[in-house]
C-alpha cells in the first residue's frame, strides 16, 4: 500500500488472545495491528493519531455471525406471536413489499445500531438487492459477509442467479472488507435436487454456504416426514457440507447430525436471543463445543430478537447455556466473549479477524469501564460479559479506521438514516 | 402537606394501567400523580416544573423486589463456579469483613446504578448495618423496602433483634419511602421453631415477611432429608405465610407448594439473570400466574447476576419463560412489564405504586425513544422489554421529586460514590 497510516492505543488493557486481560500500546498500521507493546513509557504521547486507553477495554470487534439487516423495518411490528402466524400474517407480507430503498434504509439503520453496539462484522442474508447492503458495507466502513437467501421453491433459479451476481460483483470488494457466501434459506424451502445445484453452482466459484438448520422441532419433524431423515443427514448429501458452511440455529441435533456437524467442519451461528423468543428451544453448545464445533453468536433479525446487540447475545450464549446444563460453570465470560469474537469470525469464514494480535486486522472495540455498572473492576471480562450493556462501546475501528469515537459516529449521518428509515418504515406498514 | 409543588411532563406516551401505550399530559403533586389529562393545547407550556414528554415513553419506575444492594462490593470478584465453592471460598469470607462503611457506599453505589436503569423501588435484605442501606434510601430519593437477613445458625437471636430495631426505627420513615420486613434467610439457615419465633416478633409488629424459598435443587433435597417435607409445606407450619410473605426466586415447586402459596397469597420475586448464571433453574412462572399468584422481578446481588438492571430481568423473565413453555405467546412484553412495575410493587407490600394513575405514587421513568434501537416506535412496550436497555432511562421521578434528569444524577454524587465504594472494595478484597 502506497499510504501508510499509523493509528496508536496507547496504556489500554485489552482481551489477549490467551483469553487474559494484559496492558498494552496497540499499534495499527493501515488495516492491520502491527505490534503490542508493554505498558511502558507513553503517557504523554498524544496527537490525532493516539487513542488514549485509560479506563478502557480493548476487545475485538464484535462479530454479529448471523441477521437479516433490512429486517430492522419490521422492529416490533408483530411480536408474542406463533411462529407461523408471525411470519404468514406479518412479516411475509410486508417483506413481499420491500423496494430496493428498503433494502438500503434498513441496512443503514442496521449499521447504525451496529457500530453503536461494538459490532464490527456482520454475516447478512437477505432477500432481492443486497447489493444494497454491500453499499452499506462499503459506506459505513463495516466488514460484511453477504449473501442472497435463496427460497428454492419459489422462482429458485432466479435467486440463485443474483446470489452468483453479488458473488461476482462484490467477493473481495471494499479492501476485501465485503465476502459473498450462498444462502440456501433452509431445508423447508429448498428441495434436496436444488440445494445440490446450489452446491454445484457454489462450488464452482469457489463459495461457502450459509443456511438455517434445525431451528424448530417442527423443521426437525416435517424433514423426517418428507425425507425419512434429519436435516443435516439430508443435507450431507447434497455436497453443501464440503464447501465450508455456516449453519445459523441448530437447536435441535441429533448426536448423529453432531458428528456429520464434526466431520464435515460445519461452524454454527448460534442465535440465542431469537431462540428464546420465538420458543424454538436452546442450542446444546457445550456438546458442540466437546466436539471442537466452532459455534459464533447471531442476533439473528431485528423482527424476532428485537435487536442487533451482540453484547445481549453474548451474556445470553452464557447464562442459558449454564441452565441448559444446570452447571454454573459451562461456558465462562470468557469463552462467550470468545464465541462473540474469534469464533465468530471463523465461522463466517474470515481469516485473521477476531484477535488483538499483530498480523490480524485492527477491528477493535473500545469499551468504556467508568460506568457504576463496571465497579469494582476485578475481571473487565466479566464485567463486560455479565454487567455493562452495549452503552459502553466506546469507540470502534474496522479495518484500521474509526467508525465510531466516543460514542459519535464517524462514517454515517445518524439523523439523515434515522429519517429516511422511519419514512420507508410508514409507507410498507401504512403506520 | 403545607407546601404545594407542581410537575407537569407534557404530551408524553405512557403504559396505562390498562396496559396499553396512551398520550396525555401527567400532573404530578408533591408525592403524587394528581391527573393525567388528554394530549392537547400544552405544546407552548415551558418552565422549570414543566418536562417535555416529547420522544419519551413515560413507565411507572421499576421495582426491584429482591436484591442485596450492598453486594455490588463483590461484582466480577467470582464467576462461573459452582455455588457452594462460590460462597464458601469467595462470597462469604469477603462479606465477613464488612464494616460499616462498606454497607454504605455498597448500596450508594448501588442506588447509581439502579437510578441510571430507570429502577426507582428495591428490596433489601442484607447483614449487619442495615441502618446505612436506610440512610442511602433516604440521601438518594428512592424507595426502600429493608429487611435484615436473618441466618439462624448463629446468633439467631441477636439478628432477629437487629431486625426488630431497623422496623422500630426506619419503617415509615423518609415520607414513607422507607418500609421494613422481617428477613429470615432461607429453611438451610433459619430451624422450623426459630422460623416459628421470627413469625411471633414479626406478627406482634404487624411486620411482613421476606425469605429466600426453592432457590435450588439440593435446597429442596436438604429440606425433604431434614423434615420430610418441602420448604414452602415447612413453612407454612411457622405461621409466616398468615403476615404477608415475599418469596425470593421459587424456581423448584411442587403443584402442592404453588397451591400452599395461592391460598396463602404468597406474593413472588423472580431472578432470572441469577437463576440462570447460578444454574439454578427455570421458575415456573407461567403456572404461578395462572393460579393468580403475583410474581414481581428482581436482580438478586450483584455478584449473581451481575448488575442491578431491571430492564434485563423484565427481558429475561419474558424469554426464559417462552423456552420454558417452548410458546412464543407466553409472558408478552405488556406482562413482563407490568411485572417489573405494578406487580413488583404489590409484591414488596406498597400500595399505590407502580402505576401511572391519579391517586399512585409519582414514581416515573421516562424513557428515551430517540436511538436506533427504538426504531420504527410500532410498540414502544414491544420497544422496551425486547429492543432497547438501560440506558435510555432518561429522567427518574420518585415521591414527585427528579432523581435523574437527562441521565445527570441530581440527588447523589456519582464521582464521590465511585471513588469511595472502590477504596472500600480494595480495603475488602486486597487487589
Amino acid at each position: 500500500m502506497a499510504f501508510e497510516k499509523e493509528l496508536i492505543i496507547r496504556n489500554v488493557k485489552y482481551f489477549s488472545t490467551a483469553g487474559k486481560v494484559e496492558e498494552g500500546n496497540i499499534f495499527i498500521r493501515n488495516d492491520k495491528i502491527s505490534r503490542i507493546t508493554p505498558p511502558a513509557k507513553l503517557e504523554n504521547m498524544n496527537g490525532d493519531n493516539v487513542i488514549d486507553g485509560r479506563g478502557k477495554f480493548a476487545v475485538a470487534g464484535l462479530v454479529n455471525a448471523h441477521t437479516h439487516a433490512s429486517m430492522t423495518l419490521l422492529r416490533s411490528y408483530s411480536d408474542d406471536k406463533a411462529l407461523m402466524d408471525w411470519l404468514n400474517k406479518d412479516i411475509w407480507p410486508i417483506e413481499g413489499k420491500m423496494k430496493r430503498e428498503d433494502i438500503y434504509w434498513g441496512a443503514a439503520l442496521a449499521a447504525v445500531e451496529m457500530i453503536r453496539g461494538g459490532t464490527t462484522t456482520f454475516m447478512d442474508m437477505y432477500g432481492p438487492n443486497m447489493e444494497e447492503v454491500a453499499k452499506v458495507v462499503e459506506e459505513s466502513g463495516m466488514r460484511g459477509v453477504l449473501c442472497r437467501g435463496i427460497i428454492g421453491i419459489f422462482d429458485g433459479e432466479e435467486k440463485l442467479q443474483t446470489n452468483v451476481d453479488l458473488y461476482k460483483n462484490f467477493n473481495g470488494a471494499a479492501n476485501g472488507r465485503i465476502t459473498v457466501m450462498f444462502g440456501p434459506h433452509a431445508i423447508y424451502t429448498c428441495p434436496p435436487d436444488f440445494l445440490k445445484k446450489i452446491a454445484e453452482v457454489a462450488g464452482s466459484l469457489g463459495a461457502e454456504i450459509h443456511m438455517h438448520m434445525n431451528e424448530t422441532l417442527d423443521e426437525i419433524n416435517d424433514c423426517m416426514k418428507n425425507y425419512g431423515k434429519r436435516p443435516f443427514e439430508v443435507v450431507a448429501e447434497t455436497g453443501l457440507l464440503e464447501l465450508g458452511f455456516l449453519a445459523a440455529h441448530c437447536v435441535h441435533l441429533s448426536d448423529n447430525e453432531i458428528e456429520i456437524m464434526r466431520k464435515k467442519n460445519v461452524r454454527v451461528a448460534h442465535n440465542p436471543g431469537s431462540n428464546l423468543k420465538l420458543a424454538s428451544g436452546i442450542s446444546p453448545v457445550t456438546k458442540m463445543l466437546r466436539k471442537n464445533i466452532c459455534v459464533g453468536l447471531g442476533t439473528d433479525g431485528a423482527s424476532s430478537n428485537n435487536n442487533l446487540d451482540m453484547l445481549e447475545e453474548i451474556r445470553l450464549a452464557a447464562l442459558i447455556s449454564k441452565v441448559e446444563q444446570m452447571s454454573p460453570l459451562v461456558i465462562p465470560a470468557d469463552t462467550a466473549l470468545k464465541m462473540g469474537t474469534e469464533e465468530g469470525a471463523k465461522a463466517v469464514g474470515l481469516k485473521n479477524v477476531g484477535r488483538l494480535e499483530a498480523g490480524y486486522k485492527a477491528d477493535i472495540t473500545l469499551w468504556d469501564m467508568s460506568g457504576a455498572e463496571w465497579q469494582p473492576n476485578y475481571n473487565p471480562v466479566s464485567l463486560l460479559v455479565y454487567s455493562a450493556n452495549s452503552s459502553s462501546a466506546d469507540t470502534v475501528i474496522v479495518d484500521g479506521k474509526i467508525l465510531m469515537k466516543n460514542r459519535e459516529l464517524k462514517t454515517l449521518d445518524e439523523e439523515k438514516i434515522i429519517h429516511e428509515f422511519n419514512a420507508c418504515a410508514n409507507r410498507l406498514t401504512g403506520k
